[in-house]
């Protein structure tokens, strides 16, 4: 394991001497009510695109406010060394509405530290999504400032305020700032750790293909006594349909679907070596039971295998007590998580033509898209990832690892679709912060190792030979 | 075709001679909004029973409004001529909700006369179901009293008004006055005829098992991003143990579902010969294909055969838009339409051991029960089925025929297993009465029917030896 350098040297203990005044920050940041997507808080989400780019300001960054149609972008500049690679750090300073309030054991928007087992910990809306992990790098910013000066890379910040309700903007601000953005690597601080001791890199996001699909039957809603045995009714024929998408196998059999994947044999490996915790995750969920297609690993399910799962279901009568109908229609939400190599437009279309196959004569469709976006994986063997592996590597006893999400990222698609640039996911969340829940969290340590390692990383990216 | 006897020639003339205030008097009825299931309207009921029973007051039948925990029972009796068979007759004075009231044509409780193919129509609430046709047995007691000073037979009266929210007074109100209300046979006036030429006489009616389940799995709602793939999803799984409860051929899996059944060869042969308009029946319902169990007509698969019907389905995001959920739970509502010489109580059995068969490992089912009735028959050699068909004989073009009713009427059940009687279902509405349904019409040519009908039989059922 090598040695900081003396400049990092300095930095990282500078961060530590003042992590308080960093906590304070972050409090003042996380009691703006920034709730994107609740027009009454649209003064609040102003005022923390306004907060942060204060920061960004203050630290000597060329920082603008640009409106939108949505939230506004905070763009943040800075030519550090005036050479070397350009890195775009992405992050959001919108946050999930709070409610159900009831649930929270502290007003979400006051926030405290409470006693976990990872030591003291924030509790309040956005710690760690995303208000907590895009000041990691703000604060290591201003540590790198304090020590040299000067940052030891150039730098380019986007922030927006709309993730939380699809980032409407974002696409056409990126097309309209492409050249102002043009960037050798875009780091996003959004996604999680390993574990509290094991710093990870996300490598692989699924997409999806989200369609609402209602089967018409007969013209209205007939009496289950009238026309019962002798009629279609669509809520059986519903079943039957749905529950051909698989064989008993757990095999999606939607024609084509696995057509362009391909196994990662490398990263199977190191998957396999991760030691995932598959009871703790299967509790977590309140099961003791793993499903899904068989021959893979629960975290190869998870992480690099497509899924077709029923996301709502709903038809005929749905009040207290019996009513004896047979519908005119029923209804349901299918959603594909889709991995590198599926074509989202091609499995929609297989989708589509799968049901239509199977309806029962003198039934129809209509149909409803809701998505449609692909996988994404990023080079296992990019400098940018061995750059970033290599920093941590002094400030953790485990090296980071490379991990997969099961989730969807689509700025990921834009920025590589857009301004032709790669992601480099490293994030420092948990699934103990209760992201988008109640009583959100997020552990001082895992703040302070965040800082530290965006301090590292970026002095390891200037390095980097793009 | 036997003639009418002197007697009842002179009735059925003052009948024609008298159908204009006869209509008048099903008009004050029917302005009457005695929607018993709605307490706004319990006034209205209970006006509604005042009026029919002083109906049956002035023509000098003994008569009682009853009170129950629920809608008033309306009891009447006539001994006629002091001797032979009491023959008890049974209807409903309360009617559905009027809703959608938009889709009327004319204010649902204000009787109008519309033309149709039939000739002159009465559109209101409760025309056909079941106002209409109770009205029809007493202006035939009307002009027997008026024409012969007497009923041809012993009369017993009993009206309800909680048929169409669950007859929940009944079974007690039978219970405690089964000495008064014994007799020999049930005339029940709420079924079909035929078609506008034909009465009918129905012998079979369906039964009914009604069943919520919800199947449970994970603890909580999960992201679908997170754990899809890996866990169990409740819609997929429910979809598939629904889809198995029947096979290829349209057969119901249900361990024994099919025990007890027996063809009736001779009544098959009967409704074979009846000539059913199998694209009518279907394009009423918008449909033309039929579905069901494989090698069974239309008709025997509605008159005489089970069936199992999702009724309702629900579960996961059924909002608008996309939300990418793992439900915790699934739920559905599942009837099936029971046969005579299925065990209700058996069938439920094995419905509930069916879903816990198929269940997915670590998923369990909550279960509420929504009703448990046998399938019914009047034995078809029965007098006073022939009694009535005979007396029918001279009053249309063809014999009344016997038909089945995919429908379920329990209180059929309940006379039979209170007071010991069969019942006679024979009745004169039609598809096009729009039951339950707005613009709810009947054709004044069949009340006129109706009410012959019942004079002729009341005479036929006096020398019946049950």
């Amino acid at each position: 394991m090598s040695s900081p350098t003396p400049n990092l040297e300095t930095v990282l203990a500078w961060i530590d001497d003042h992590l308080e005044e960093s906590l304070g920050r972050l409090d003042d940041f996380l009691r703006i009510p920034s709730v994107g997507t609740d027009p009454g808080h649209d003064a609040d989400t102003r005022r923390a695109a306004t907060y942060v780019g204060g920061l960004l300001s203050e630290l000597g960054l060329e920082t603008d406010v640009h409106e939108t149609e949505g939230q506004p972008m905070v763009v943040a500049h800075d030519d550090g060394p005036g050479r070397g690679p350009r890195i775009l750090y992405y992050g959001h300073y919108d946050v999930q509405p709070a409610d159900p309030l009831e649930l929270w054991t502290s007003p979400p928007f006051e926030p405290v530290r409470i006693e976990t087992e990872e030591g003291p910990t924030i509790v309040a809306r956005g710690a760690a999504d995303d208000k907590g992990q895009l000041m990691m790098f703000i604060e290591a910013f201003r540590a790198w400032k304090a020590v040299t000066g000067d940052l030891p890379a150039r730098v380019r910040v986007l922030l927006e305020g709309e993730e939380e309700s699809g980032s409407t903007s974002l696409e056409p601000f990126l097309r309209e700032h492409a050249t102002n953005l043009a960037s050798d690597v875009c780091v996003i601080s959004d996604t999680g750790m390993w574990n509290t001791d094991t710093p990870a890199i996300t490598t692989r996001l699924r997409g999806l293909v989200y369609l609402q699909a209602t089967l018409h039957g007969p013209s209205h809603d007939l009496h289950s006594g009238m026309y019962g045995g002798a009629v279609v009714n669509p809520l059986n024929a519903l079943s039957r349909i749905l529950a051909s998408l698989h064989d008993q196998h757990g095999r999606v059999q939607i024609e084509g679907f696995y057509d362009g994947i391909e196994d990662d044999a490398a990263l199977l490996a190191e998957w396999a070596a991760l030691d995932f915790d598959e009871p703790g995750f299967l509790a977590s969920a309140g099961l003791d039971h793993s499903h899904g297609e068989h021959g893979r690993s629960v975290l190869e399910r998870v992480w690099s295998r497509p899924t077709c799962d029923i996301n709502g279901l709903w038809g005929g009568y749905i009040g207290p007590g019996a009513k004896t109908v047979i519908p005119a229609e029923a209804s349901c939400k299918i959603s594909c998580r889709l991995v590198p190599g599926q074509d989202p437009r091609r499995i929609m279309t297989a989708l589509k033509a799968f049901l239509m196959e199977h309806a029962p004569e003198g039934c129809r469709w209509t149909f409803e898209e809701h998505g449609c976006n692909p996988g994404l994986c990023v080079a296992t063997d990019s400098p940018w990832i061995s750059a970033a592996r290599a920093s941590m590597n002094p400030l953790f006893d485990r090296e980071a690892v490379l991990v997969g999400s099961g989730g969807s990222l689509p700025i990921v698609g834009s920025f590589q679709d857009i301004l032709g640039v790669e992601s480099l996911l490293v994030g420092f969340s948990l699934e103990q912060d209760r992201i988008h829940s109640p009583n959100e969290q997020f552990a001082v340590k895992r703040f302070r190792d965040g800082v530290r390692s965006h301090a590292a990383m970026i002095e390891a990216f200037a390095e980097v030979s793009p």
